[in-house]
């Protein structure tokens, strides 16, 4: 076995502590990577609190995994020690169903197991980020382009891919105009691969010291959501919407924005359900539709397209032990635009 | 003008009663048709009852309307006097937006014309076929395929063409499995179409009387959607759903059949809005859609693609004097599909 040492929720309502724990010894195609940082999902804090039910305990989170590998099992392909590499949301799948066949892992029919919370195929659970090391199959890792600051890339483990693959699976380009709801974690990737994309960027907040750093982060028009007259000024035009916001909001105020066959896609998971006017999905032929991160394949197209745009997040370093207050940050929408672990103050 | 007669309501809750009025003079571009059938379509109902606001009163209502050309004015290129025509929902839009040039009347930007219980461009209401005659301009008649029995056709141009129109948009073909939500006007139309594309189709229904009738329309399965064991035998199989249902019921249940990348589309507007769990979208990229009718080149299209392979409504045909009667069977469902007006027996 691998001894590892992370933080861990021991319940709901404990606070983040120092936990050791073991992982699986390192198998033939198993790399091991030493973390250097983890990115801090609103996710983790839904799980740690167990909010979305069937948590396991004691809970390591953290799906946003950087570092460098420092040992690899002899069929290893794509790795060597030394090399910079990732991991995101997935560290398994059954690789046989269609939807694993067609590179869709996060879609696995029988269930993906996720990075942590999650159960591998020995039934064992899965222990995430926020801790010194991980061991992960190398078909669930991802190189990490040269040349980009590793700790802001972490958040795209998750964050960015959540945003990039549906903006690439509805097929965002120049010449439409594109609508981002929400300015945090996801949304401010989501506006940075848009305008990558060369589509017209709106960035809908309800944040009005948001508005300036919407701008400086590339939206070409910044709408306050919360502003009828502003909102309906643009009622019919958008030919896709991407909504990243978990906190309760009214999803059908942008729904209307959306031109005909226009598709609004919601990433984030708001706790009440949003209720949907069929005339107004019927009157222009528009969709709501939803996405779930991206398959590996994918999120490696995502990082080789950051390598090459000089794409990361802007994120907030953290150590270790601020792990709770930082939880408490962002529940209050305060971080800029995603706090980071630097995991050498684990022990700090 | 042109002296018409017709059945109207006056009120909300007046009964339907023979109704004298006037249409306009036919103008260049203008056809005069004296109406043979017409269909009843549960909108009709929805409309004079105002149960969806903004009625006009006197209102004669009817959008399924298929005659003989009796004159034709003098630019009139598409009929000659004797031909049989047809008109859907639609007698005019502003020919101008983004819609209409792409030939997609019907989401008309300023707001198309309906047939009846609309505004002309002079502010006049327009009357629908439950008369003698309409005049429409030629561009928004269509021609009818020879062979076909004329009173069938009549629920063509709206229950056949808001099914048909979703069917092509979202590509249904053979090697797909399509579902279809009720067994009505619009259902038993929109299984005839996904059988002749080439799909496997299921069709679902609360009643149990319908089985057999399904069967032989052409469903390769049917399914009891109140039967949870037989529901979720299928979840996540189906490529499309076309969920033609107006009556209040379970939208999301449907929506966890589709697979990976499928869509459900609305083309019912149930009065209790849907409330949608958005977790059931994003853990299969699913989407719920809407669609209205259809352009007025893809009407025709489909008027030709029924002559082609033979496809009409099954119909019960009715006196005019019995539609009060026919509207309270059509909310119970007691119509095997749909009711067609013989307008010979407008005066009886």
């Amino acid at each position: 076995m691998t001894a590892s040492r992370g933080y861990a929720a021991q319940t709901a309502k404990a606070p983040m502590a120092p936990h050791a724990f073991e992982r699986r010894a390192p198998g033939p195609k198993d790399i091991h990577i030493e973390i250097a940082y983890c990115g801090v999902c609103h996710s983790d804090l839904h799980q740690v609190r167990d909010e979305w039910g069937g948590a396991i305990f004691p809970m390591v989170p953290g799906h946003e995994i950087v570092g460098t590998v420092t040992a690899v099992g002899s069929d290893v392909k794509k790795f060597k020690v030394g090399d910079r590499a990732g991991v995101g949301c997935l560290v398994e799948s059954c690789r046989t169903c269609d939807n694993c066949v067609e590179h869709q892992e996060q879609y696995c029919t029988g269930g993906a197991t996720f990075t942590y919370n999650g159960r591998d195929k020995d039934g064992a659970p899965t222990y995430g980020g926020y801790a010194n090391d991980i061991v992960v199959d190398e078909a669930f890792a991802l190189t990490i382009p040269a040349g980009l600051d590793l700790a802001a890339v972490a958040p795209l483990l998750c964050a960015g891919i959540t945003t990039y693959s549906p903006l690439r699976h509805w097929n965002v380009k120049a010449g439409q105009k594109v609508g981002v709801v929400g300015l945090g974690g996801l949304g401010h990737m989501a506006l940075k691969f848009a305008k990558a994309f060369g589509a017209h960027v709106v960035q809908f907040t309800t944040s009005a010291n948001k508005v300036e750093d919407a701008k400086r982060l590339g939206a070409d028009d910044v709408v306050m959501s919360n502003d009828d007259a502003a909102m309906k000024a643009h009622a019919g035009t958008f030919d896709f919407i991407l909504d990243t916001v978990s906190a309760p909001h009214d999803v059908m105020q942008f729904i209307g924005l959306l031109r005909r066959d226009g598709t609004m896609t919601l990433v984030g998971v708001p706790e009440k359900p949003p209720v949907v006017h069929p005339f107004v999905l019927i009157g222009a032929r528009r969709s709501l539709a939803g996405s779930l991160i991206g398959g590996l394949a994918e999120t490696q197209e995502m990082l080789d397209f950051c390598g090459t745009h000089g794409i990361t997040s802007d994120i907030e370093l953290i150590a270790m032990k601020d792990i709770d207050a930082s939880f408490e940050r962002m529940l209050k929408g305060d971080v800029k635009y995603r706090f980071v672990i630097d995991l050498a103050t684990l022990d700090a």
